[in-house]
C-alpha cells in the first residue's frame, strides 16, 4: 500500500535503519512521508490505515514532520483551524527541496526540485566543457548552484542537499571522478571543488538517468537496464529498484562491452567496443557529419530528412546496440530496457535494427524495449530527485533544520 | 560481528521478516543460530554479548532453539547439568539437515548436509540422461533421495528441505524447469514429479555452484562472478552476498553472450555465442576428440601432456571466455571472477589466454580471476546448503518439528 521505502540512491542504496527504537520511530517517519508523497493530501486516519500504526502515533510523527517543514497541512476553508484533526495533509511545497547539477561535455545545468516532485528553479549554461580543468568549470557550476539556490529561497525552499550527475566512472565515496574520458578529467575530488555547507553526492550520469527513469518513468518496471548517450554510452543496471553500483562503482560500463572483438581500437584499451560503433563520434563520422554543437539534434533531423548515409550510421549503431544489449540480457534477465538520453531523439532510426537483432539472437520472446519519455533531462532531474528520496527515506536527517 | 542475516538463497533472497513482535523474535532466533554456527561453540553471555541482547533473552531464545533440535549443549564434564549457564553452545548435528541433489547430463547425484555444513550421506549414478524423458530420470533420482535420507535418519538427522539443481533455466517459481537443452526438457514441473513430503526448490546448477562457493569458497567476495560449466556454459552474478536471478529467474546467461556476432549459429537463436567457442562439444570438436564419459578429465590428460591440438582448443576457449568476460566485467563490476565447475579442472589451460584477454581489455588493473576449490562438486553442496541457510535464516519454520 505505501510508496517502497529504501529505493536506491547514489549515496546509501537500501540502507536500512538499525533495529531500536529511534530507528523504528525514524522508520515510521519515512513510512508517513511515503504515504503522504504518493497517495496525499490524506487525513491523519487515512494515514494510519494506509501505515497500521494507530492515530496516535501517526499524529506524534505528523506533527514532528509539520514542526520541520515536511508536511504541511491543508485546510483554507477552516481557518484557525490548522493542525486539528480531520484537515488533509500535504508534502510541503515549502520546506526541503533537492539541487541536482549536471556536468555535461557540452553544458552544465543545475535545477531544485522540492519535495513534491516539482521542479522550482533552474540554470544552464552552454558551451563546450571538453578539455578544460575542473577548476574553472566546477566554478561556474557553483556560481549556477548559488543562483539556484537563491531563486529556490525566494520560494521558501531550503537546499537539503546537492547531487551532481558526471559523465565518467566515480569512485564509490561518491566525491571522485576517477575517469570521466570526455573531460579528460582523472582522479578528480570533486567534494575539494564544491561548497562544502551542502551534503554533497557525486555519480555518473547514466545511474543518475537510471534511477530518473525509476522514480519519475511512466509505468517503469523495477528490474529494467536503462542505457544512456551523452558523448559516451551508460546504462544503469535497476534490480528490484535497486541501483547495481558495482565494488568499485563503476557497474552500468556498457559502451565499452566487446561487440566485435578485433574491431578498432578504443581508447579505454579494448578493441571493437559498443562505443566504437555506436557512440556519438563514430556515428557522426560513420554519418559524414562534423563534431559541433547539437549534433544529436542535427543527426536527427537529417535522419528525418531521409538522409540515407545518416540513417544507415544510426542503423549500424542499433545493431551494435542491440549486439551488447544481448550480452547484458543474458546476464541480467531485465524485464525491459529503456533507451535514455541522446538515444531517446534517436530512437525512431535506432530500434528497428537494435530491436531486430536483439529479437534474432533471443530464443523465445525478446526483452522489450522502450523509449524515456525524459530525454536529455533525466540525469538532472534523477541528482535533484536522489536528494528528495533521500529526504522521504529518512526524514529525520533533516528535521529539526527550519 | 554477527554472520550475515538472509543470505540468499534461491527460495526467497534477502526477504526480511516483519517489523512485529514475532518477526522480531524471529529475527533474534535466527541471529542466534547465526552466531552459533559462525562463532561457537559459544557461552550463553557470549552469544548475549555477540548479538547485543540481554542473558536472559538470549536463554529463552536458546532454549527453544535447544528444545527444536538445533543447539546442542556441549558440556560432558558436567553430566546432569546440561543446560546449566555455563556450558558452551554448538549447531546441533543431531537436528535438521539439507537434501542437495543435483541432475546432471551424466549423473545423477544426492548429499545430506547437517547444520554444521557437514556431508553426512550422499549416493550418486552415472549415466547419461541425455534425450531422457524427465519421469524416469527424477524416479531414479528420488530413489537416491529416499536412500540418502534413509542413511541421515539413521545418524539421528531429520531433512528440513530438498533442492535439486539442474542444468536449465528454473522459472521464478522454483519447480518448473522451463529450458534445459541439454537434457531436452522444456516446461517440466519437477513439483509434480519429486516426492511432495518436503519443502521443494528447484535452481539452476551454476547459480547454486555460485551460492556455495560464496558460503564454502575461501576467502570469497560478497560481490563476483562465478563462471562453471557441465554441458553448457553458465554464470551466478553475486551482488553485495545475494544472487542476481532476473526478472524471469534466468540471470547468469553468460554461455550466450556473443563474441563473434557473426560466429557459428547456435541453438539458443543467436549466432558466434560463447558456448560455440568455449561450451563442450566445441571445445572436444576443436580438439579432435569424441564425445563420450569425462571427457573434461580426458581434455586435462591430453592437455597436460602436452597435446597440442587440445592445448590450442583450451587456450581458444580461454580467449573467448576473455572476451564474454571483459563484457561482464563492464556491466557488473565484480570484485573478482570464479571459474568453477568443469571449468576449474581445465584452469591451467584456459587462464593465461582468458586472463590476457581480459587485461589487454581493460583500462587499468583487470579484475582477479580465481579458481573454485570446490570443483565439480560446487552445485551438489550449493543446493544442500541453501536449505541448511534457510533454516539458519529462521529457525522458527522448522522448530516445533522435534
Amino acid at each position: 500500500m505505501t510508496a517502497p521505502l529504501h529505493e536506491a540512491h547514489p549515496t546509501g542504496s537500501g540502507r536500512r535503519l538499525p533495529d531500536t527504537q529511534q530507528g523504528m520511530r525514524r522508520r515510521n517517519l519515512s513510512r508517513v512521508m511515503h504515504t503522504v508523497s504518493a497517495e496525499g493530501p490524506l487525513s491523519r486516519a487515512a494515514v494510519a490505515s494506509h501505515i497500521g500504526l494507530t492515530r496516535a502515533a501517526v499524529s506524534t510523527l505528523v506533527d514532528e514532520l509539520i514542526r520541520s517543514g515536511l508536511l504541511e497541512e491543508l485546510g483554507p476553508e477552516r481557518p484557525g483551524r490548522v493542525g486539528r484533526p480531520g484537515s488533509a495533509l500535504a508534502v510541503s511545497g515549502h520546506g526541503p527541496a533537492g539541487i541536482g547539477a549536471e556536468v555535461g561535455v557540452d553544458h552544465l545545468a543545475v535545477c531544485a526540485v522540492d519535495l513534491r516532485g516539482a521542479v522550482r528553479a533552474r540554470a544552464v549554461r552552454y558551451g563546450t566543457n571538453r578539455g578544460r580543468a575542473p577548476e574553472p568549470v566546477i566554478e561556474e557550476l557553483t556560481a549556477l548552484v548559488r543562483r539556484v539556490i537563491a531563486e529556490a529561497e525566494g520560494e521558501g525552499l531550503w537546499p537539503a542537499g546537492l547531487a551532481v550527475a558526471v559523465p565518467g566512472l566515480v569512485a564509490r565515496d561518491a566525491r571522485t571522478v576517477v575517469r570521466a574520458p570526455n573531460l579528460d578529467w582523472h582522479d578528480t575530488d570533486l567534494g575539494a571543488l564544491l561548497p562544502g555547507e551542502l551534503p554533497l553526492t557525486v555519480g555518473n550520469e547514466a545511474n543518475f538517468g537510471g534511477l530518473a527513469e525509476l522514480w519519475l518513468g511512466e509505468a517503469t518496471p523495477r528490474d529494467f537496464l536503462h542505457v544512456s548517450a551523452e558523448i559516451g554510452i551508460g546504462a544503469a543496471v535497476l534490480v528490484d529498484g535497486r541501483l547495481l553500483r558495482g565494488t568499485r562503482g563503476f557497474a552500468g560500463e556498457l559502451g565499452h562491452v566487446p561487440v566485435r572483438p578485433e574491431g578498432p581500437e578504443c581508447p579505454c584499451g579494448g578493441r571493437g567496443c559498443l562505443e566504437q560503433y555506436a557512440g556519438e563520434e563514430a556515428v557522426l563520422r560513420a554519418a559524414g557529419l562534423e563534431q559541433g554543437e547539437d549534433r544529436v539534434g542535427l543527426l536527427a533531423e537529417r535522419a528525418a530528412q531521409g538522409d540515407t548515409k545518416v540513417r544507415r550510421a544510426l542503423r549500424e549503431a542499433g545493431t551494435a546496440l542491440g549486439i551488447a544489449l544481448t550480452g547484458a540480457v543474458n546476464l541480467l534477465d531485465p524485464e525491459t530496457v529503456v533507451l535514455g538520453g541522446a538515444l531517446s531523439g534517436l530512437a525512431p532510426w535506432l530500434l528497428p535494427s537494435l530491436e531486430r537483432e536483439l529479437a534474432r539472437r533471443t530464443a523465445g520472446p525478446a526483452c522489450a524495449v522502450s523509449v524515456s519519455r525524459l530525454g536529455p533531462e533525466g540525469p538532472l532531474l534523477g541528482a535533484a530527485h536522489s536528494v528528495v528520496r533521500a529526504v522521504l527515506d529518512d526524514p529525520a536527517v533533516v528535521s529539526g533544520r527550519s
